[in-house]
């Protein structure tokens, strides 16, 4: 029994359980009516905003007041990205299994900043990435207890501001962190046409500009084009500049191209170039040995590799995982070292202080998310979930190529099929509304080779066979 | 019933809500044994990361097997950061309440990149963003539905890095996004040399380097010097440099000062620089009626102003609330636009996508932690936690105002006390390691005026005036 009088501030841990078991019908039934909600809302802007009251409430509310409120004017507002026919941007899934383990690190409250601050937190993590390193089998440069090491990030936005950081420092001896502008000058990055929009976002946070960003062309797979890539690097030598980064892409956000890592490789070898592979999104899909080699070829020359597991794995976000392979140059480019966070065990360097692997200070337990999903779910099956969805991809890819009025934008890529109408943008864009007007499907388009195309991201945890006959059956009518 | 067939990687909700049912007492008694479990792990580095196996399970493994795993390598190697003797560093309370809010948001998956793919997420923040603002008193230049609004970043150096990049562009007129080093030659920003590190950290980050960081001198209560201040920037003016940032900190991490805002808005708005005001500890405070007019000061002059509800006041990590009084400054500097993420309600600039409010792209549905906090404890009951935890720490300080032995090293802020023993850094550091080594009590040092100081920094949700009564009792023996 506690010996603490109550306050209105606190709750029990009785109080605390009897609160959860009140919410759990509620999240019983948002789980089960994921198999047939609607994946869009229909809420017009504005609505949910005018429905909340202006003021926060003085005096404690009711649970249920909550929860009616929840049903009334938040759950019209969700997007379910977890409904079978969710195919928009990527998937986003949540599994029951990481759910509990995210639960756990909420009623833990750790703060891994520091092994002090949190053994379990900095060593479960510390497993966790080996476990999802050999998991996808990611060669043993980025292995806990060498030179590399992993970090789990929030987002690939994050692991890319992070890895052009300490690729920025390598490149200046540490210059641009100390000295500023007058040593970032002449640096130069380079990615895809085809690289997500966060590699844009970097170079400007970092200050190397947009102007030193180099968009190479890519090929007629959308894949980087190798030999503009060669031939750009050797004119920015050329002119004096220095190429210092570059981000693959292994799985692009459009179409899903994979550039071709080992021959960029050779060419960052050549300049001493830091190679980053940004695989967010297909990086999931390395844990099934059918489709692994394709996504980790060239990993064993890259100084950084990473991807979500948030996104297809089920790890509830935000989960992304970043492997280095030389760690001192990550930490060296973002550690700081307060005298209030100075510490015995960090001085005498026997463990890893998670504070230096990233922009954030302060850190959750998200290991614990890997550890119940990984622990509960196996990986058996989580690769087996990755080959039902590429098998469901791949029946939506043959029913497309065989429709006379469309046709594949891009081959498909694991689960990732782009199509468009074969009469032009305005048919792409009637069936593309139609599609979700559906009430049951969602998609999102991109624009490749100057053409709209429907994206069918397949891969949310309960697409079954049926529900591709069902789309397949919609998308057939013309 | 659910039509679809079981599928190994798959948990039906039941399955899910019976795992909730298995784990429940493990949290009620990890939540109880918090009121007397030692705050600091005793295990030694490595001693966790040798008990889990090296590789994952490939088939999946029972629950009970994974709580009794947690019993025996996660639990030992957890620090007791809500323990009613935790005083170190600075509180991170997670309230049962927001735990609720959070395990919402993990079963509704949503992603809150765009209004389109979350208007829960997006309206529900925008207006716990104002709940939050008018519970501490915040004024209107940073109100929702102006030039200014609020929005949900995961630290305070997460916070600080949006806004010194939103500061650099405003400064560049975008030009250093744009272009890199060449447009961001002599900028020079500021801050005290009691400023968190998370700013030298940002200065390195953006390019900006540390050279280009003034560290201000600070007075005898470690408060920035507004003379010191304005010196400089005329220094800085004078040799031809460009100040555009600076940060003004209201309860500096080592001591809890307070840098005099309004003075420093009166230098900043002379030279067009961007003033921030990082109140990620005292903000919370501003909750409480007696203390807010302190914290707030100034605040009508800032351009940002942010303080972390995941410290003090029970909002489960990470929740770091920043308001920016020019939402366009911020998000011109942090905008992306692919093709992919393009949408109707978007191009319309009738709703808010928060993608372009920070670094990440991809974002948890947060507000709800704040919703449920807000909802079931209200403000008032907040407030009082905030006082009475004021009301602590002053008996703390007069307590060790009275002792021969000790002495305060700063006034006291807030509920933050900080002293030291008469007979130097080795007396203190005994003491700090005998208050370490109670096994009820936790706190860590700072360095003031070159000397080793304890800080006592209170505020978990369980403290009680008994257990300063008995920290009093320890610290009265020499």
């Amino acid at each position: 029994m506690s010996t603490r009088p109550p306050r209105p501030w606190r709750r029990s841990p009785d109080a605390f359980l009897s609160d959860v078991e009140q919410v759990l019908p509620w999240v019983e039934k948002h789980l089960a009516d994921g198999e047939h909600d609607a994946p869009w809302s229909d809420v017009a802007p504005g609505t949910i905003l005018a429905a909340i009251p202006d003021h926060p409430p003085i005096a404690p509310d009711p649970l249920d007041a909550v929860l009616r409120d929840l049903n009334e004017y938040i759950k019209p507002g969700l997007v379910r990205w977890d409904t079978p026919g969710w195919m928009a941007w990527f998937p986003c899934n949540a599994h029951p299994d990481s759910i509990i383990g995210d639960l756990l690190s909420s009623v833990m409250s750790q703060q891994g900043m520091l092994w002090l601050s949190s053994p379990a937190c900095t060593e479960l993590e510390m497993r966790m990435m080996e476990w999802m390193r050999k998991s996808i089998g990611l060669p043993d440069q980025f292995a806990e207890g060498g030179d590399g090491g992993g970090v789990i990030q929030d987002t690939a936005s994050s692991a890319v501001l992070a890895t052009l950081v300490a690729a920025r420092e390598r490149a200046t001896n540490g210059q641009v962190n100390e000295h500023g502008p007058s040593a970032a000058e002449g640096l130069v990055a380079y990615c895809s046409n085809q690289a997500h929009s966060s590699m844009a976002k970097a170079v400007g946070i970092t200050g190397i500009g947009r102007a030193n960003l180099r968009s190479i062309p890519t090929d007629q797979n959308y894949c980087m084009d190798i030999d503009a890539f060669q031939t750009q690097v050797e004119a920015d030598l050329h002119a004096g500049l220095k190429p210092f980064f570059c981000s693959a892409t292994v799985g692009t956000t459009a179409s899903g191209a994979f550039d071709p890592v080992e021959a960029i490789s050779a060419i960052c070898q050549s300049h001493d170039m830091w190679l980053h592979v940004d695989a967010a999104w297909a990086g999931s899909a390395a844990i099934s040995p059918t489709h692994r080699d394709l996504i980790i070829a060239g990993a064993a020359q890259a100084d950084s590799w990473c991807f979500n597991p948030h996104k297809w794995l089920g790890a509830v976000f935000d989960c992304c995982c970043l492997w280095v392979a030389d760690r001192r140059a990550l930490t060296t480019a973002m550690a700081i070292d307060p005298e209030y966070l100075r510490n015995k065990q960090s001085e005498e360097g026997h463990v890893i202080d998670y504070r230096d692997w990233h922009v954030q200070l302060g850190r959750r337990f998200r290991a614990l998310k890997l550890w119940l999903l990984l622990r509960r779910t196996g990986v058996s099956a989580l690769a087996k979930m990755i080959d039902h969805h590429i098998e469901l991809a791949a029946s939506l890819e043959h029913a497309i190529a065989s429709m006379p009025h469309l046709e594949l934008a891009a081959p498909r890529s694991l689960s990732l099929v782009c199509a468009r109408h074969r009469n032009g943008d305005a048919a792409t864009q009637a069936l593309l509304q139609r599609i979700n007007n559906s009430g049951r499907f969602a998609v999102t388009h991109c624009s490749l080779n100057n053409t709209l195309v429907i994206r069918f991201a397949i891969g949310t945890l309960s697409v079954e066979d049926f529900d591709i006959e069902a789309l397949i059956d919609l998308i057939t009518t013309t």
